[in-house]
């Protein structure tokens, strides 16, 4: 980039309108997140951090994957995660087996507490991501919901390169 | 609703993919409003929080608000706005004047040292906005998002009356 390349586009500030879009997109997303997550709480005392670790080790072959893995798998960094599972593994929800011979982390493998705080939850849970989610959107809409995310998420990968 | 209104809908869960849409959507949103948080933190030092304070602030006449107010605009419960606000007030970021005679709580005013990291931090602040999410969609898409957001936001505000 030199000067006679000045890049006009990306200097613009967003309109007005644009802003206020951005803003009631962002804010809904954020309510839509904190009462879903309320819900979850109240319903099953998990949060959503909980359920999705839960959610994934259910899903895994014999309920058990390597921390790196599940990290991976919810996009959590690893200190972060690390972090959770000993809270999660205080309540019973999950257990830790060390594993010092490789760097993959501990094997992480669903209690039958948490198997079971996970299987009360679901069900409740689907239900409102259906009601206040899918339900509150055409098909065609939800379709483009989908679309933008993509082309959001399509942006965050590659902002950088541009 | 009786037993015999089963209001089947509602009791429908999500299919696979509608989920995958969900999934997509929430935790994109999640990615970039961490993104954000975390340009607007190593730019200027301020939270998203600290951000929509000081641009409430500095939008309303004179610069000042009534923290009732304040609350209501950006949203927080009061007891939540009332502990940001104490720190915001140490770090020289704004005053609070106590108001005895009334009980919509304390006056907040725009400090020049927030005044002035709110101007340092809105010129990048809004062209990450736009770079993240305006540019990343097309016109179409963006009116339809907001269009979306509105459809959450109702279904927000109205649930439970159904």
């Amino acid at each position: 980039m030199t000067e006679t390349t000045p890049r006009r586009r990306g200097r613009q500030l967003p309109t007005a309108e644009e802003l206020r879009i951005w803003r009631d997109f962002i804010e809904t997303a954020e309510r839509l997140r904190s009462e879903l997550a309320s819900r979850l709480q109240s319903e099953s005392s998990l949060s959503p951090g909980d359920y999705a670790v839960l959610l994934a080790l259910s899903e895994a072959p014999e309920s058990r994957m390597r921390s790196s893995e599940l990290a991976a798998h919810i996009g959590w960094e690893r200190s972060r995660l690390s972090h959770h599972l000993g809270r999660m593994e205080r309540r019973g929800l999950i257990r830790r087996e060390e594993c010092a011979t490789d760097n993959r982390g501990a094997e992480i493998l669903l209690a039958p507490t948490g198997a079971e705080a996970f299987a009360r939850s679901t069900v409740p849970h689907l239900r409102a991501v259906r009601e206040l989610f899918v339900d509150a959107l055409t098909p065609e809409r939800l379709v483009t919901a989908g679309e933008i995310a993509a082309a959001l998420r399509a942006r965050l990968d590659g902002y950088g390169k541009e």
